[in-house]
């Protein structure tokens, strides 16, 4: 058994980042880039108006004569002397010889000519020629995380698809002759299996969507079997239940079998003791326990980092705040704990339910509360640390 | 002109909640429920072993003669005498007339008796009928927003969908001579169209993932007619460009030819000054500004309230933080600023390039702060509010 810091270092340490895709732009949000991007053109490429208004050839004259227009998606070959001004729109191109624009709140117009009532300054209202990014510059650096706004940022250089390190494939195995399918009726001796719908929604928060699901009853031919399948499939194995030390707990061994290196079992906390995290190459293989809070911690805590840190994430954990305590905390447990809990306005609360059996708590909680296993007592008002499940 | 929490307000009272859907339970992270939910099923639904070890009917004896075993799974319908015992696992029935269930840690096992060391209390170790939740109890409140919790904790009671509240169709429509489709050569005068994949990459991040692009020339008759048809197909219209008072801007006379009811045009803001908000019945009409982060922030600040509330959201606004101000930001523009920041450990940094065509600096942050337009100045140290972008 290890302490919680170890089985997080370890995963850490063990876990390796995933291959390098080249992908569409509009399929890249929340993905990492894989590569640094240098802007391929001048942004802007050319010299253009930010206001609607009149290009001139400034000077001390406050009238000038309208020689053309210069639309807005429309190249601009107009040529200006002094005293003659160009129609112009917000984002058209500015004619090469005129060297500021006149906003046209500032300007009375009759027939074909302007009398300016506020000269601007020199260059005024003209957005120079790679002020936004220059040729070549680096736009993004590598291991940056793609929001709305890089995206947006991207497609204005022109760019339309990017290098990102791939997502891993995932497949979710329940173990359990116990468990029967929601929508179906409940039998004697058999409850609902909840876990698998869970890991996969939570995936699906990760942006991993393509998972396979396979149920397998408690024997070791079985569960060899769908390990063995699984591994020539998918980078990751989730495996719910089947974990712990009862006589038909058959999963260590299938994975012993299949050449999975163990790199720990069971973890020093509540809930969610009997952890298993194992490595074949650069496969992992979690199995979480069959208790749903104990296996949604676990996800959270474990599998969340290994999987960001596959996808090239730099924070690959859940963000760590911290907060008073809002009660007093023993632990005579002698394990780490993670409490279930809602945060907000630096402020927390425990919520009521925390076996690891019981999800209600955690539908409505936004946060896990850690006391470390050295922690005997937390007093009120104590500093402590908690995960925050908004990610 | 409106102040900008004049604008929050009137998209507040506009915007009516979307119609409700029976949807499959693995479809509804982040939806809203609809419906409180009730509890089909005790749960757990039989008084279930919390550990694997030995039910009993527990006396001043240590020991016990095994008389059969209790799977996980299985229905177990052993009756059992004083001095007798059934093996039993995590999750396996409990005999209806043992109450103890001793952790096979504390119990030595020769042949067919079970010697025990540390006796249990009486009750110890069962997972009493029920204690999840009963049936018909209230399991979740309508309004809460399904997390992965919930869905194993409403799949636990056998649940296979719920009732949420329908996500809103969306389009968006660009506007612009000048755009031209990223991956194609750039011409003269044209710059890359951003706008588009920006705002669907945002709708794709609250979920809504089916959405209309159309991209329209420069002209009234062309803008009327794409109007007019996304109204007969969309509840939410995004218009993106043409709202500025250029004279190519038909945006906004191509909607009142298609009795769009004007609510507002034009915040007292910056960026995103020229912005439009307009319903037909229940649908809603917004015409942001065509620069990128003016376009971003309204869509931040406006659109995603609006899109949240159709949803069935309760806090639809993204979270407002407070921080002190990291410099003296002074503000004589008399308009409402929002700028680009990078926000963490209860500190905030104000990027460069605040400019509104500018995306750079927008791709790096994770936070708007906001000074109103009643602020001249922010001392440093001050405590000063900035919206959340991690939503």
């Amino acid at each position: 058994m290890i302490e919680v810091k170890d089985a997080i270092k370890l995963i850490e340490e063990n876990v390796s980042v995933s291959d390098i895709k080249k992908t569409e732009l509009n399929r890249c949000l929340n993905y990492v880039l894989a590569d640094d991007i240098k802007s391929p053109i001048h942004l802007p490429p050319f010299r253009q108006s930010a206001m609607d208004g009149y290009a001139i050839k400034i000077s001390d004259s406050k009238v000038y004569k309208v020689v053309g227009e210069s639309k807005t998606g429309h190249p601009a070959p107009i040529q200006i002397n002094e005293d003659e001004a160009v129609r112009i729109f917000t984002g058209a191109q500015v004619p090469d010889t005129a060297d500021t624009v006149v906003i046209q709140e500032h300007v009375e117009v009759n027939d074909n000519k302007i009398t300016i009532h506020k000269l601007p300054e020199k260059k005024a209202n003209i957005r120079k020629v790679g002020e936004q990014i220059k040729k070549n510059e680096v736009a993004l650096l590598k291991g940056h995380v793609i929001n709305e706004a890089s995206i947006g940022f991207l497609a204005g250089m022109g760019i339309d698809g990017v290098k990102i390190y791939k997502k891993p494939r995932v497949c979710i195995i329940t173990t359990g002759d116990e468990l029967i399918e929601p929508g179906k009726k409940l039998k004697p001796g058999k409850i609902y299996e909840s876990n698998s719908i869970m890991l996969k929604v939570a995936l699906k928060r990760l942006k991993i969507t393509k998972v396979g699901i396979f149920k397998v009853k408690d024997t070791l031919e079985k569960t060899k079997d769908v390990i063995k399948k699984c591994l020539k499939k998918y980078d990751v194995l989730l495996i719910s239940g089947g974990i712990s030390v009862g006589d038909y707990d058959y999963v260590k061994e299938a994975m012993e079998v299949n050449n999975i290196h163990e790199i720990f079992y069971k973890v020093n906390q509540k809930p969610g003791k009997p952890l298993y995290f194992g490595k074949k190459k650069n496969q992992v293989v979690f199995a979480l326990p069959g208790n749903p809070a104990s296996s949604l911690t676990c996800f959270y805590i474990y599998v969340l980092p290994a999987l960001r840190k596959m996808m090239g994430y730099s924070n690959i954990h859940l963000t760590k705040k911290k907060v008073k305590a809002p009660e007093e905390i023993p632990n005579n447990t002698g394990k780490s704990l993670f409490l279930k809990a809602s945060a907000g306005n630096n402020k927390i609360k425990i919520l009521e339910g925390q076996s690891s059996s019981i999800l209600k708590s955690f539908a409505h909680s936004n946060a896990l509360l850690y006391i470390s296993s050295e922690n005997k007592i937390v007093r009120k008002g104590e500093i402590v640390e908690y995960f925050d499940l908004n990610f």
